[in-house]
């Protein structure tokens, strides 16, 4: 009789912002030494993840891409899309158990930090209790766009309000009037309503607009200077002014 | 003549939550490879900073301790401790750009994010025009402290709302009412106030208390289970429970 073979361990690695050496010394270790890797990618293109670490694998790495069915083809609030990303993420965790089931571990990049809307979010919550996970925490995208804004975003006492672009106007009126520093996440093409929205909270001079922070397209404007969209990469700021001895 | 001597450049280098492998690549190469190295300590102690780069420093590093005058020994609001924190930042500046001003680079270590309610800030605003200034961002604490718990801290669009236990209770009250997702900072003695609040929101049963996130003293317990006091590296979260397909 033959001992049981060990679970593989799924990594949840987190990428930072984009400049490969902003990840960490534990991530780096881990796709320099992994068998199996696996990344998100919109279908039909490179990934940016995946070409993140180029350079970085094992001759032997096999490799998993997971391409999402849909990404803004579709809105949100379709039952359709719920059913296809559910239906694909349920998939992509029956490849990672399965792998993990021959005892081999698998690293999955996540860019950004895997727990900070991430999309291993959905893989982890449904690997639970399966397979072992471990993640490792990135640098945020928000904190690549403060870094390259070249200001800090919050000090002393100040309330920082982290939000999504997809909220309703008035709900971003709200929430840009209540806070002192401010970051805004998934912006694209809600930048004209988000752009409207600063400006009914009367703060728009202090707003900034950071472009694939920490990439080579690196771009750092005032939103009054940016045009009616903005890329996927793209972080609103409005840095806190408290406390300062 | 002899061309004039080029300025040293200051980095501010994040060091991430605690645990040194999660400090980027470029962190770890720029302290293995300083001639001079300064960090933040509270008088009389070794410093958690310069404790996380043991064994990394070349054997002939320059350490410059930049000991705090005072930590909480006197309220933030009497003007005594504004003056004399104003004056300390102002003699660590002197003393980098003198430094810099040798042609020397400068590696300031900095507990996580340098821009996320760090020190480094006040010498950053104090730098700026006198020495070239680089920062490297780090993973933040609340990152360290959301891997930690095991659980992403954020779906969707939810929104993330980051505040300080130094607060009022009943804006900390309002606080916790009006979000997705929270992270409180800098909790220490203020802890009974902020329990009170947690519960006044209704909250209580989703609170978490994480301390020493990434670090060999780590706890991850619910806020019902914690005493009165908790130490400065404890990050509370309440983690969004957004949209997900």
């Amino acid at each position: 009789m033959t001992a049981p073979l060990a679970l593989g361990t799924v990594h949840g690695v987190g990428l930072g912002p984009g400049d490969p050496e902003l990840m960490s010394v534990r991530a780096d270790r881990l796709i320099r030494s992994a068998r199996h890797l696996a990344y998100f990618r919109k279908a039909g293109r490179a990934g940016r993840a995946r070409r993140m670490v180029d350079g970085m694998l094992r001759n032997d790495v096999a490799e998993f891409a997971m391409d999402y069915p849909v990404t803004t083809e579709i809105p949100f609030t379709d039952p359709a899309y719920t059913d296809l990303l559910s239906g694909f993420y349920a998939e992509c965790t029956r490849h990672l158990c399965d792998l993990a089931a021959t005892g081999e571990d698998i690293v999955v990049l996540c860019e950004g930090d895997p727990f900070f809307y991430g999309s291993f979010m959905h893989l982890h919550a449904r690997l639970g209790g399966r397979v072992p996970v471990c993640v490792v925490p990135g640098i945020t995208g928000m904190s690549g766009a403060w870094t390259a804004s070249d200001l800090p975003i919050s000090w002393g006492d100040d309330v920082l309000t982290v939000v999504t672009a997809t909220l309703g106007e008035e709900e971003l009126v709200r929430r840009i009037r209540d806070t002192d520093a401010l970051v805004v996440m998934k912006i694209g093409r809600h930048l004209p309503k988000l752009r409207r929205a600063v400006a009914a909270a009367g703060r728009t001079e202090a707003a900034w607009l950071i472009e694939y922070a920490a990439m080579p397209e690196q771009r750092v404007i005032r939103l009054c200077e940016a045009g009616d969209t903005a890329p996927y990469f793209a972080i609103l700021l409005i840095h806190g002014q408290g406390r300062r001895p």
